[in-house]
């Protein structure tokens, strides 16, 4: 029994019927980070309305607001029905790509830990309505939250109506494993947020919501777009050989403890890699404070080395999802789900002191990193809640492959194309090759040290030759560069398909 | 009487003396935040003696860390002298600058709230000696803190010796304005940290520091490097009247309570001119928190708008600190001085929820800011507190003029030539000509905005002209740039001498 109370039961509708409750023109706030608990039908519902409005002459758009990335039941049909005015924070979807690159979709990339008391305060207007996937209801009306927490708090609190979606695919021992603080306030009644340890539980496990905002209740049974797990390769194992030698260091040198600090990592290869060898490693006692609980870091707890993972979302492989759907009563005492506004808090990030490691598209030789745009104009997918790590953390380390496109990009260039997180907030970068540890040093010691560690060797001679002639014929010597020719391997990629010269 | 310790009045030596002490190749740290409280002699004595070694065929030199910028008689003759190995982590000297766009001297340019937890986790090396500047010692021998507290409580809690300078110059009053938190950790142990209001005190008004570890102590009776008060000119009136616009508008908005939120502001002729504004203007029982105490401010509590100001030091004109000396009692209880991790702590930053206003080099039509490197390569002072600030903060602004260099600089660029605030950090950028409110639009709707509202008449063709271009002809449309031409401003500026075409 997934919907124990009766009011809210008698608030059972198809999808269509709730899709019809949204206006054309509304602020729709969705549940939904890196492919978990997003809503899977009411989205298609209404992209199939707002399609049929279109094309009987009435085009309408809705501006959507998620926790983080979604899926093609959401993001994509809602952006191929050109249903989608405003987009934020964050997004994932090819189709949804296309759009916003075309000029067709505004998208606006602000920082996860952002979200929350920029929507409360409310210059992005009136939140129409929320669409919330979660596990279940319990019989005094208050919400399970389901595989992801995002902004869902967020905008239950500021939504004039309130959808959900109760989905019973999501495992029943979900209840409990979340902790959702109600104590943030806009300044100037903000006070500490009491939380000092990953473990540590402040709020209460279920979303409060009065009955009377929820005006449709749909059931569905739908998988999370758990996508499968690529064992880690070459690359990705010599990046987490470095990264792992680093952390070795760090303890030797007593700049960090045998338990190290709390994790966040990002997803994919490298960081499963990472993961996997910290499951190999001497470090025990390991906490992770992080934005997704990935496939690495399951198993990670299985080995007995994690501790505690607080996030706000799950990342799983099907195949994870299975084992953690076995053992979800276990793993509820490993894992807490928290509103994003707190697993990305800059308070609490600071305070912990978080190893933040995190992907990105391209590191410049003095340090800048580009983690959204593709030769500087092109949108990925966003900043995510990479800035909110990187700046606070204790170490913030930086991982890529140092060549993309069989050799065609060089990840390290001779300035980025676009800067999401700057030579203040970068400490360390690794490739395959190597890493930089770049602390503490000017600008041109750390593209000696970039240059040397982390470039791919086909490219090490040109951001050389690069350096050296910016060290002579630089307007300023504090950051050499020559202005005609910083961005022109970017250029050169775009005319010729390559940047090798 | 100053010094009322008997056992550290025994240490009372000539600056040569002390300066002995300080080993050639030492880290040193000192006191001293934007020319305030810097140590006024030793640094002078030890530069004589570092460049009679050099003369001497034994060049040696020191690293110099501080908190912020200090005067000529420290940055400026340490630099002159060629003693700084690495400096950090910001300076406004001429010679300085000099040394380090020359290649001469490394600069490394941290976050001034990074500072403390980066010199106290050690990777910057031991701490071996500190040079603090007091007011004065009690009988007990806690040290009453001088105009600056900046990183004070780290160098004399890290450093393995303490040279103190007493300056009876410093006003007696300054006794019970100063607020030490000796409440900060490294991870794992960190805590709340328990300030909710900018007036809280959370500490003690004075430094502690084990009489053992002073090996000298030097009188000195000299001013601060109080500079001239430039009173606002049409300018930087105009930009005022602009901010002051906004801030009607938001509270009218609903978004800023009538007494705004606790305000932080750098120096210089702008933010005198929004202070003086808000000295006429409808807005009551203000706060600052901020880093700097400059002139605006101690008007604006003299017309008993401003209830409350905490900064970690003062930087005031001749007039005022006149006038600040002689009711500094009264003062102290509006004001109050705290260390710069306090000060500029990201945690308090975003609880207070500050309004920050913060001047640029540059801003490109995106929203990206670059504080620090005049064309891209030649760093000007350095990022001080403006990351803190802007990152955290409920409303973050960016004000400059226009044009520099009578006409021949935009301000306004395609491209920023450096990166210190990247779009997702600026909420709002105002020159004389308009304010653009970037806050929750797409990158294309930001370059239409600022071309409109800040860019120079002269200057807004050509910046239209660059973005319809690259409008058509981008690789990606998210933030279109063509990147062939997006320096090329700079690069003509380099050239012609001119950004004008």
């Amino acid at each position: 029994m997934r919907i124990r109370n009766r009011a809210l039961a008698d608030k059972v509708v198809e999808a269509e019927e709730a899709a019809a409750m949204i206006e054309p023109g509304a602020n729709i706030g969705m549940s939904g980070f890196t492919g978990a608990g997003y809503p899977k039908e009411v989205p298609g519902a209404l992209a199939k309305r707002l399609a049929a409005e279109a094309a009987a002459g009435q085009p309408a758009k809705v501006s959507l607001w998620t926790g983080a990335s979604t899926a093609p039941e959401l993001d994509g049909v809602l952006a191929a029905a050109d249903g989608i005015d405003l987009r934020m924070p964050y997004q994932s979807d090819p189709v949804s790509r296309e759009k916003i690159n075309s000029g067709a979709m505004d998208y606006t990339d602000i920082h996860l830990s952002h979200v929350a008391q920029r929507v409360w305060q409310g210059f992005f207007g009136e939140l129409d309505v929320a669409v919330v996937e979660v596990s279940g209801i319990t019989e005094d009306g208050r919400l399970v939250p389901s595989s992801s927490v995002g902004n869902n708090k967020t905008w239950i609190e500021c939504a004039d109506k309130v959808i959900l979606e109760v989905n019973s695919w999501q495992s029943e021992h979900l209840e409990g494993m979340h902790d959702i603080y109600y104590g943030t306030a806009l300044p100037p009644r903000r006070r500490p947020i009491p939380l000092t340890h990953p473990a540590d539980r402040i709020g209460t496990p279920y979303l409060e919501c009065p009955p009377e905002k929820v005006v449709a209740v749909v059931r569905t049974d739908s998988p999370d777009r758990n996508t499968v797990f690529t064992p880690p390769d070459d690359v990705s194992r010599a990046i987490a050989g470095h990264v792992l030698d680093f952390l070795d260091l760090e303890v030797a040198a007593g700049r960090l403890p045998r338990s190290l600090l709390p994790l966040q990592s990002g997803v994919g290869n490298v960081a499963n890699a990472v993961l996997a060898g910290l499951r190999e490693g001497p470090f025990e006692g390991l906490t992770a404070y992080t934005e997704v609980i990935q496939d690495g870091m399951l198993e990670l707890i299985d080995s007995g080395k994690l501790l505690t993972a607080s996030a706000t979302a799950f990342s799983l492989s099907p195949a994870a999802v299975d084992r953690f759907n076995r053992d979800a009563a276990a793993y509820r005492d490993r894992i807490v789900l928290r509103p994003q506004e707190i697993s990305n808090h800059p308070e609490l990030v600071r305070r912990l002191g978080c190893l933040a490691m995190n992907g990105v598209v391209e590191a410049d030789i003095h340090g800048n990193i580009n983690s959204t745009h593709l030769m500087g104009s092109r949108m990925q997918n966003g900043i995510g809640g990479s800035g909110d790590f990187a700046r606070n953390a204790y170490v913030s380390v930086f991982v890529t492959p140092s060549v993309a496109k069989g050799g065609a990009i060089s990840a390290i260039v001779p300035m980025v194309s676009h800067v999401d997180h700057t030579e203040h907030d970068v400490d360390v970068i690794v490739t395959e090759q190597g890493l930089a540890d770049l602390r503490g040093l000017s600008p041109r010691r750390r593209a000696e040290l970039v240059i040397d560690k982390c470039a791919h060797p086909d490219f090490r001679p040109a951001l050389r030759d690069y350096h050296e002639r910016a060290l002579r014929s630089s307007f300023g010597g504090h950051t050499p560069h020559l202005l005609a020719e910083a961005l022109s391997w970017h250029q050169r990629y775009l005319d010729e398909g390559t940047m090798r010269r």
